[in-house]
C-alpha cells in the first residue's frame, strides 16, 4: 500500500497516519523524493484503505500488490518523463538517442563524437570513464579525467552526458560533469550503491543485471526511489543464455513487460544485446518497435581501433542511417 | 564443401568425381533433391576445389566451413522462396502471415475462422490437429479428423494449411491435406521424423527447440535437405531461461543471425515468444522489423473458451488490426 | 485421484465406479500394467474419496496433487525396484553399474568391453545402436546389426542390455536383444515414442531432456505409465545452461528431488553430465552419495579411438577403479 | 607469464627486468602480497622466458595462458592453505565446516548457536550482518552491532567468523571483528569491494555469481590477488537456470573443475545451492566427495521462525547428523 501525502502536512496528522498504520500491524517506510512525499505501508492484514484516505494530510492511497511498490503502475498509472533540461525529454513518446563509444580515450575521440552527435541531432552522449572489465589487468578507463574530458565538449552543444558510476564513493567527484547516472549489469543488485544513488537529485539509468529477471531489476529501481529519488530509467541489454553465437540474448520480451509493469521510460540497448555491429541497427529498431522509449548504443570513429567493445560499436555512416531510420519508425508510431 | 552437378551427369563422370573425392579422403553425401543434384563432401585435408571444378559434370562448387552445408548462406547466397501456389510464396520480400487456433476443435470453430482469414486477407491457415501436451491426461487434438475439417474449409479459399507432424508414420495420412508440415519444438531433434521428412515432396518448417541452440536448427535443418527436401523454412518460437514472467524468452537476435548464416526463410511465432496475448502484435511488429520472412500466430473466435494456449490467442479484433499494422511496416521496409 | 482395482473386478463394479466418477465429473483413463488395473481421475471439484473407497471392487484410493500422478510417490511410498532377471535388480538398495561404449563399433570392441564388465562383476551393459548425432554426416551407429553382436556377446555371461530406441518403429525390431529400453535426452518428449513404450513388458529408461525440467521428466514417465508399462527408471544426465567450461551441468539436486517426488529408482550419468573424462569417476561417487540408484557411465578399451564421445570415457583402469570406489560407498551408505 | 622475484630484490635489478619485459612489449602488473612479490606479464608477443628466468632477483618464473594468472594451477600447482589461526586451517585436506544463521538476529540466538558449534567441533562461525535483499524493505541485518555480538561470543571459544561485506567502506569497520570476509554472489564482479579486499591481510572467501561463469569467478579472484591479498577460497553455491524447483543449481561440477584450474581452496555452499532444508545435508556430503575442501551452511535452533533463508536452514539435530557424517566421509576420502 501506498500514501501519497501533502507535502504541507503538519506532524501532528502526520504522527496519527502513523498510529493507525501501527496498530494495523503495518511496517512504514517514508520516502521523500524530488517531487513528493510518500509512506510505502507493508504488512500481512487486510485493511480497509477508506480509514485511511479520510485522514488528514493524505492525498491519495492505493493498493500495490507488487513486491516493488512505488515503481509500480499499480500506483501511478502515467508514464513518467525525465527532463535533463534544455528541452532534453525521455519518455516523452519521441524515442531518445543515446550515443557514444564504451570508453572516453582521448580528446580527440571524443572531439570527433561530439560532432557527429551535432550533425546528428543526438542530444544525449554515453561514454565510460571508469569501466567494469572481467580481468583486472584490462584497459579499466580514464577515470574522472575522462568524464571531464566529455563533459568539457559536451557542454558547448549542451549535449546532455550519461556514464557509469561503479560505487557510491565516485558519486560525489562525478556528480557536477554527469545528467544521468548509469548503474552497470554487474551492479545491478549492489544495493550500497542504490542506496546512495537513492539520495541524490540526479536520474539514474539502472541496467538489467546479467541473469537479472524482470523482478529483480523493478526491486533494485524501488531501492532508488525508497531513498528519496524518482528519476530513474529502465534499461534492457540482453540477458545471459544457453546460447553462445552472438554476446547476449537480447529480451524483447522484457521491454513491453516493463513498460506494462511499471511507469518508469525503458530504454534498449542493442550494443550489448547481441554484441555484433552489423545486427546493432535493426535491433535498435525493432526494440522502438515493441515499445522502447530510446535506445542507447555504442559509436566511434574507428570501432576497429576502439579500446573496448569494437566489435559492437557502429561507425558514423552506420549510426547516421540508423538516426535516418528512428525517424521513419517515429513516424509510424 | 558442395558440389552441385549437372541433372545430365553420366555415371562414368559421377564415379570419377566420387573416385577423385575418396583419393582425398572425402567422405561424400549424395544428394538428390526437388530441384538439384549435389555432394556433399566432408574431408580433413584441404584440396585445391579447382582440380574438381574442372571435372565434367561439375555445375558449381564452394567450400563451406559451417557444420550444416547446404542450409548455410556460403554455399547459395539468394534468398529461398517457397512457393505453396496459388501465388502464395513465403521469402519474396512480402511478411507472410500465418494464423488460425491452437487446436482444431470443430467445424464450427474452423469455419469462424476462416472466414477471418478470408475476410483479412491471410493466405495460410494454422492449426494443430496432433497437439504435443507435457501431461498424457490433457487434451490431444482431434488427429486426422481435425486435418480434414480444416483441409475442407481452407480448399474453397485456396488457403494454404501448415500443421505439426509428430512422427513418421503420421506422414502419408497427412500429407494429401498439408501445404507444410510443421515440426516442433520439442521433436526439433528427432531425427527419424526429420529423415522422413526430407523424402517427401512437401514443405517443412522446422522451430527451434525449447533450448535448441542456432545452430542446431540449422543442423535439424540440414537433416532434412541432406534426405533430399530443399523446401525448408525456419521458425523462431522464443527459448527456456531463466525468467518465468513470460512463457518463453522471444530471441530476436537469432532472427538476423539465421538470415545471415542461411539462405531460408524464417518466421517468427510470437504467440509461444512472449505466451501472452496482449504482448503479441508488438512482439510479432518488432520480428518483422528485424527482418523476419512472415509470421505465424494464435487465433480464435473466442480465446477464452479455447481448448489450448487461449492465454497467448488473439481475438479477431486484435488479429485484423495486427494485420493492419503488418501493412504499414512493409510499406516501410 | 488414482483408484487401484481388485483385478478380478467385475464388469459392473467397474461400470459403477465409471459412473459415479463421471457424474462427479472427473475424466477417467484407465490404465492396465503388468502389474496392476488403475483408474487416473482428473476432475476440478473436489470428491469425498471415502465414498469411491467404499464401492466394490476397490483396492486403495489416494489423492494426487501433482501433474504426474502413477509416477508420483504421493501415490506409491515404497521404492519401486526393477527386475531384470538373473538378480540383476535396479533399485534394492545396491547402486547398480551399467557400463559400456557410447557407440557399439565392433565384435572385437565389444568382446574386449564384455570382459572388462565380467571381470569388475558389472551385470549391465550400456551401448549404442542407433546414435542421435546433430549433424545428419556424422557416424550414427551400427543400428540392429550393433545390437546383435551385443546380444551375442553378453549372453552368455547374463550381461543385461540397456540401449537407445529413437523410434517406435524400431521397437519390434530391437525387443529380443534389449532388456533395458534407453530413451534419449532429444527424445524425452518424444510422445509418441514414449506412448509406443508404455504398450510394452519391458523396462524403460527415460533421459530427462537436453533442457527438461524434474517435472517434465515426471511426466514423460507418466506417458509410458499411463499406457501400461511401470518398469521405468528415470535418468539424470546433466541439462544445458550458461556454463561452456564443460559439456552439460550435472544437476545433482535433481536425484533427491526425483527420489522424493516419484517412487522409481533414479540412474546418473557422470559421463554426459561432465563430459570430460578425468572428472567423471568423482561425479559418479557423489551422485549415489546423494541417493542415486545406480550410474550408467562410459567406457572403452581405447577412448582416444572411440569413434564418439572418447573424450568423457573412461579406459578400463579408471573404470576398475571407480568400480572399488562404489564399494565403498556403498558400505558407507 | 608470472615472474616471482626475490623479496629482497634490488632496485637496479627491478628495472633490468621491467625494461626486459617493456623492450618485448608486456605489460607489467606488480603484486605484493603477505607472502610474495610477483610481475604479472601480459604480452601477445612470445619471449623466451629462458632470458628473463637468467636475470638477477628473479626466483621462478612461468608461462600462464589462462586469463586469470595468479590464482591459476599453472603457476601454482600445490594446494594452497588458509590459516586462520588456532589451527583452524582451510585446505589441509581435512574438511572444513562453517556453520551458523543466515542473519544475526540477536544475542540469545548467536549464544545457542555458538553452544552447538562449540558441541559439534565447529570451528568457523557463519553469520550475516549486512544482508543483501532483492527487497529494500526487507530486513537487512543488524549491521556492526550484530558482528560485534557474534564477535563477542566467539571469541572464548577461538571459534572464527566469517560475514559477508558489502562494500568498501564498510571493511575498516568491520575487519577487527572478522576471520574471512564472504564477497557475496551479487557483489561477485564488483570490482571496487574486490580492489579493496586486495588491500588488506584478511582471507577472503568469493563466492560466485548467481550466473557467473566458472571463469568469472577465478578472474573475481585474481582482481584480490593482483591488488596484494592472495588468502583467498572460492564458493560454490548454485546458479540460476531454467529450473524452478528448487532454488538454485548446485554446479557439483565446478568443484572438480574449480580445484583443477586453481591451487585455492573450494568450499560448497549447500544451504544455498538447492535452498530446501531436507536436502541440505545429502548435497554437503555429494560436495565433499566431488572433493571440496569445506562447506558453508545455514543452522538456526528453530529455522521456521529464522528472520531469514528458514526454508533451508538445518535445526541443530539435523546439524549434528551431518557432522557426524561428515567424519565418515572423511575416513573414507
Amino acid at each position: 500500500m501506498i500514501i501519497q501525502l501533502y507535502k504541507t502536512i503538519n506532524p501532528e496528522d502526520l504522527q496519527s497516519i502513523f498510529n493507525t498504520l501501527e496498530s494495523n500491524q503495518y511496517s512504514v517506510t517514508q520516502v521523500k523524493t524530488q517531487f513528493e512525499n510518500y509512506l510505502v505501508c507493508i504488512g500481512k492484514h487486510d485493511v480497509d484503505i477508506r480509514i485511511i484516505g479520510h485522514l488528514k494530510g493524505v492525498k491519495d492511497i492505493h493498493r500495490v500488490s507488487d513486491n516493488y511498490k512505488l515503481v509500480s503502475r499499480k500506483w501511478k498509472t502515467e508514464n513518467t518523463k525525465i527532463n535533463l533540461g534544455d528541452d532534453v525529454i525521455i519518455g516523452n513518446g519521441n524515442p531518445s538517442l543515446m550515443a557514444g563509444p564504451c570508453s572516453i580515450e582521448s580528446e580527440e575521440q571524443v572531439s570527433k563524437i561530439v560532432s557527429h552527435l551535432v550533425k546528428n541531432n543526438i542530444k544525449i552522449m554515453r561514454g565510460g570513464a571508469y569501466k567494469p572489465r572481467s580481468s583486472p589487468y584490462a584497459f579499466r578507463g580514464l577515470g574522472i579525467d575522462g568524464l571531464k574530458m566529455m563533459h568539457e565538449q559536451c557542454k558547448p552543444y549542451n549535449i546532455k552526458i550519461i556514464t557509469e558510476v561503479m560505487q557510491a564513493s565516485q558519486i560525489q567527484d562525478m556528480i557536477q560533469y554527469v545528467d544521468v547516472f548509469q548503474v552497470g549489469a554487474r551492479n545491478s543488485q549492489n544495493y550500497n550503491l542504490l542506496d546512495a544513488l537513492g539520495e541524490i537529485d540526479k536520474p539514474v539509468m539502472i541496467k538489467r543485471g546479467i541473469s537479472g529477471t524482470i523482478e529483480e531489476l523493478l526491486n533494485s529501481a524501488e531501492y532508488i526511489f525508497s531513498k528519496g529519488n524518482e528519476k530513474l530509467l529502465l534499461c534492457e541489454r540482453g540477458i545471459r543464455t544457453f546460447e553462445t553465437i552472438y554476446r547476449n540474448t537480447f529480451d524483447i520480451n522484457a521491454i513491453q513487460i516493463l513498460k506494462d509493469k511499471s511507469h518508469l521510460p525503458v530504454i534498449a540497448d542493442p550494443s550489448h544485446g547481441i554484441g555484433i555491429r552489423e545486427y546493432v541497427p535493426k535491433l535498435a529498431l525493432a526494440s522502438l518497435m515493441a515499445g522502447a522509449d530510446g535506445i542507447i548504443y555504442e559509436v566511434h570513429e574507428k570501432p576497429e581501433e576502439a579500446l573496448s567493445d569494437g566489435q559492437q560499436t557502429l561507425n558514423f555512416i552506420e549510426s547516421e542511417k540508423l538516426v535516418q531510420k528512428t525517424q521513419l519508425i517515429k513516424a509510424l508510431l
